[in-house]
């Protein structure tokens, strides 16, 4: 066998199903893992693909099988273990060689590492992938990171195993270092929120509503016709008609609700609030995954406050639902993509948001059939860098925006929890106020702390006259 | 003169008010600041308080006018500005002396000093001051952190400037290293939640109700004479019923709306989060400031959707704006106090909260009648640790939640925006759900990751029946 073109370090599910993917689409890679076993069992399961994989025991064994300049992705667990395999390969390279970090990484590891590899003339990639399991075997969905001559070395092979949206590969170049990984970690808390938007529905439909869940899972199935059309809403309505196997019962129902988070969400609104922005939609979603968690005070708070709910007004209609979820989930998507550009500023990146909605249209978990149409949209300019203004959404927005109050207004009146669609709200409807309040906050910050404040009129006295009047009490 | 008691560099106001509160208490106070001429200005403006000041030019006469053990009060400029004057003074200071960051410090710079100067033997005191301006020089709020035994040396100098609380100090010693900032720091996003959910009802009641700002105004006074008596309802009011000398316009009409933040609001939120807590009315007071800066963005949605109002429902009375406003700053309370405790649990700091909202009483920005029974309610013990479980508040919340429902479904209609309002109730309504909507986002996690659920029965099988049906589209 020729030399391989690239190298893979870690077979798990994600790295053996990404190897599987690379040798399908024609390309010789080699393999490594730190445990030799999992490696020939690998090659063993890979049936003719076997053809294109080279096992290598060692990291010398895994160096010399690859053609130059030398290309490793690394699809281990984020944080130390990746610096572990980087530190075990750096030795054995050559300066041009480089080593793609597929991982979950932190964007900051990534531009940390990116740093201490550029010293050794040696590149260092940040490649998101998203997509789970399925995605790595047959088309991810791809955001990387790094120096763009290095990507262009291994552009080929990322571009045939990644997702195809007609015909077009969703797999980009985002900018340099952390650009990519940064771009996975807004996916993930776009995720977050359009997940929360969904059991939100499915709540107001369950305790408003007092439909069955198969019932929902229907309407779900429906709206998947329509401009709702994703992933994450057809899957929510295949889970919630299927039935549990051991009992018959919805399996939703004998599902524990207390949901887990891997961080990435978390991370996403604390680089959002770093940079000075504030995805309420997405912190919203991070929020009611972590109280979600705290089970036995939810038990205490019904027992205790069960009654607490008031007459509630009429609930929304089936239609009004779906108008408010699409509204509620353009403008978390809103929030997302300006979080891309706040970072791209930060970082100098020159990120292309369209591009990020385009590799987002297939491959990953929140392709939806909105993202082609987000892209379109941005890439004709977007007033003042609002989604919600661009001619395509307002409009929905606007036929969306009096069932989103239906929706938040039914729900407080009703006692049901809905904090995502309460924060798009809110946010919406700051957006379109061209006064706000925050002028009682100026003064009170000048009354209390000589802040200051800006005038209207432009004028000179920017404090108010109550020097006299600030007393300590 | 013998020699001072206490050292302090940094003649800012809050460092020259401080000054002359320690010396009007009777303590000798040595004083430095890095231009001279500052100092000399400062003895020269101190009238009879100059006999207990001693000037120092430089950091030898500084320390050389002080008693021993050594106390210095540094008070300037978070950051870079107090590792310059804690290098300059270590060298010239013996083991057992200390030094006392009196400054808005990021509690993690605290914690990192205070090793540093352990490994030489000296003592760091972080010292969380809340109060202004007019609280430095009076009386304020004091949060210690630190190594107890030095506390004990300064703690007479301490308690007789801190703010009294029926005779009883603002000053607690809170546990090592950053605790006492921290628990500023909390203080400060508490302040801001406080201040957003004031704000919301003014805009309610400008925006809804028409009212002018001094009826507003009016309408504060009256509410502090009640369960909301606060310094924040307090000067509220007193803002509000203010005129522009210049135009004779109610001064928060002359005032651009756009507010801005020091970044301690944003600091707690980011701390909360990586404690895995999500504090969303304060999340909601920082996206409020946040999107307040972004005026031309909300001019042009205002131009694109002014209309997009629906029609609104009966706005609350004045009655149920007040009661709303309890609950709600009850609810922002809990959301703060359940920070301290996952940050008192990670540091190991064994914080007392109940210390902390005592020391709130008075001083500080967010003192307020409420923080003697949250005191009181937190020694009796609070149910899973929230405040709105403990009978006194549980009452307080039984009797708003109406009210707060109410404000919300008017504003949701109405197209007021009132995140920190609608926060605090979608926090209500999750904690008294106990069968909330996260078995749906556990089933999606399965669906496409793998992820696994815990089964209601405890059964063994915890991953759903689509395998087969995981598909890739």
């Amino acid at each position: 066998m020729s030399q391989a073109r690239i190298g893979l370090v870690g077979l798990g599910v994600m790295g053996a199903n990404l190897s599987l993917n690379i040798a399908e689409n024609g390309f010789p890679v080699a393999v490594f893992n730190r445990a030799g076993s999992v490696t020939d069992a690998f090659v063993a399961s890979a049936g003719a693909l076997s053809a294109r994989i080279v096992p290598a025991k060692t990291y010398e064994a895994l160096i010399a099988s690859l053609a130059k300049p030398r290309a490793v992705i690394i699809m281990v667990k984020a944080g130390g273990a990746v610096d572990a395999v980087i530190d075990a390969l750096t030795p054995l390279m050559e300066p041009g060689d480089m080593i793609i970090d597929a991982g979950n990484a932190d964007f900051h590891d990534t531009r940390r590492r990116e740093a201490a590899l550029r010293e050794k003339r040696l590149n260092f990639i940040g490649m998101g992938v998203s997509g789970g399991e399925e995605g790595a075997r047959h088309g991810p969905s791809i955001m990387i990171g790094g120096n763009p001559e290095s990507y262009a070395v291994i552009r080929d092979i990322i571009e045939a195993i990644a997702a195809k949206h007609e015909g077009a590969p969703c797999a980009a170049h985002f900018g340099p270092d952390g650009a990519g990984h940064f771009v996975k970690t807004v996916h993930n808390g776009i995720e977050y929120a359009d997940m929360q938007m969904i059991a939100e529905v499915y709540g107001l439909l369950r305790d408003g509503a007092g439909r069955r869940p198969a019932e929902i899972g229907a309407l779900f199935a429906d709206w998947n016709k329509g401009p709702l059309k994703s992933y994450l809403v057809e899957i929510s309505g295949r889970v919630l008609g299927t039935p549990d196997p051991q009992t018959g019962k919805p399996i939703v129902d004998v599902i524990v609700d207390m949901a887990g988070q891997k961080g990435t969400g978390r991370w996403t609104v604390i680089e959002a609030l770093r940079l000075g922005q504030s995805p309420s939609t997405i912190e919203a979603a991070v929020a009611a995954r972590s109280w979600s968690s705290e089970k036995a005070t939810r038990e205490e708070g019904a027992a205790l406050f069960d009654d607490l709910a008031s007459d509630p007004l009429l609930i929304p209609s089936d239609r009004e639902l779906e108008q408010a979820l699409l509204a509620a989930k353009i403008i978390a998507y809103d929030q997302g993509f300006k979080i891309l550009s706040a970072a791209s500023g930060e970082y100098e990146w020159n990120l292309d948001l369209a591009s990020a909605a385009e590799v987002w249209r297939e491959g990953c978990i929140i392709r939806s059939a909105l993202l082609d149409d987000m892209a379109a949209a941005i890439r004709e300019g977007l007033p003042q860098g609002q989604l919600i203004f661009a001619p395509r959404f307002a409009g929905l927005i606007r036929e969306g925006a009096r069932a989103l109050r239906h929706t938040v207004s039914y729900a407080a009146s009703a006692g049901l929890p809905v904090p995502a669609f309460a924060n798009a709200l809110a946010y919406f409807d700051t957006m379109r106020q061209s006064r706000g309040t925050a002028d009682l906050i100026q003064a009170q910050r000048d009354f209390f702390g000589a802040h200051g404040f800006a005038r209207i009129d432009g004028g000179a006295d920017r404090h108010g006259p109550w020097a006299g009047a600030v007393a300590h009490s």
